[in-house]
């Protein structure tokens, strides 16, 4: 008989303040699904932890990471660099486990090019004024942090169509069920 | 922006006995779809309504409807004819409704060349014992009717391949949950 899709790669990216991080947090207990904690050289800021959110390393000691070919994916973004160990994925997909990777566009795109089976999602903010909205009033960035952070926001919302879905998060609630409804339709996927 | 799909085809085939006609009266009125209701020539069954479960018509009539190129799809099963409509599919396609088709392998395979853009369902029982189980207690055939079934249920389920999708139908409350989440996830599909 024919055996549905086992141990995948979930791939999310958003815009930063469109919610992404709380929406994985609830995804991976509803769905059975691994969260990969990305590795970051960017400061950590309140109310983050440690190996949670991201693991807080040196710039020296990333970029022997990726010397050693360690990283799956990697972007250096506003002088800060991001990336995926390669280890931990291939760990989890190799005992047929979903993996949850909430990166930026150039992660994803490098990802759909990784050989990996791949499911790529995009998050939209309602709006780009609804996502200046939330930067500031999430205030952990400066008004030019803001204004950056929105260009950026931009320019990757151009990527959507190298996506699989593209879906609106204007509630939490129901972009929570539209994401479930995707990972568990994937699931059903005739291989 | 990116616009998500509308107005598609939902095709579920499934061996008979497989729940496929509880699963879809109770999908259209929670997932927005429109069910279209086949013309048949087989009798019609105790508890069946004209209408509703098919359109119930003579073989002239149907052979009419063939010639003149008024069936999607069409297909000729333990002698009688069962087929969908053209017209009513294309109006609500045309409105950016989708269409939830409950049809035969053959049928199915008509529809994937139709030109239409379709998302192929198929429904297995969660074993051939369970499937003989079912159409025994259903008691609406002879026992020699309940063989070719199943006979005609092991080669449709070499169709599989065919499909997009593929899942059990091991309890009613599942399935449901699942192609509610298929027909979710196929909304937010980038064009």
């Amino acid at each position: 008989m024919t055996v549905n899709r086992r141990g995948g790669l979930f791939v999310i990216s958003a815009p930063s303040g469109c919610g992404k991080t709380t929406l994985s947090d609830r995804l991976s207990p509803s769905f059975g699904i691994v969260r990969s904690v990305s590795f970051t050289t960017r400061p950590m800021r309140q109310g983050e932890l440690n190996g949670k959110d991201y693991h807080f390393v040196s710039k020296e000691y990333f970029k022997k990471l990726i010397q050693k070919k360690e990283m799956l994916e990697w972007a250096c973004v506003f002088g800060n660099y991001y990336g995926t160990p390669k280890r931990f994925v291939a760990t989890h997909i190799k005992k047929g486990k979903d993996v949850l990777l909430v990166i930026d566009v150039q992660g994803a795109m490098q990802i759909k090019k990784s050989g990996y089976d791949s499911v790529l999602i995009f998050l939209l903010p309602p709006s780009i004024s609804a996502l200046r909205e939330r930067l500031v009033k999430r205030s952990q960035d400066s008004r030019g942090e803001v204004m950056e952070r929105i260009k950026k926001s931009r320019l990757e919302m151009s990527y959507v169509k190298e996506y699989d879905y593209v879906l609106v998060n204007d509630e939490i609630k129901n972009a929570l069920y539209k994401i479930g409804s995707i990972i568990t339709a994937e699931r059903c996927k005739v291989r």
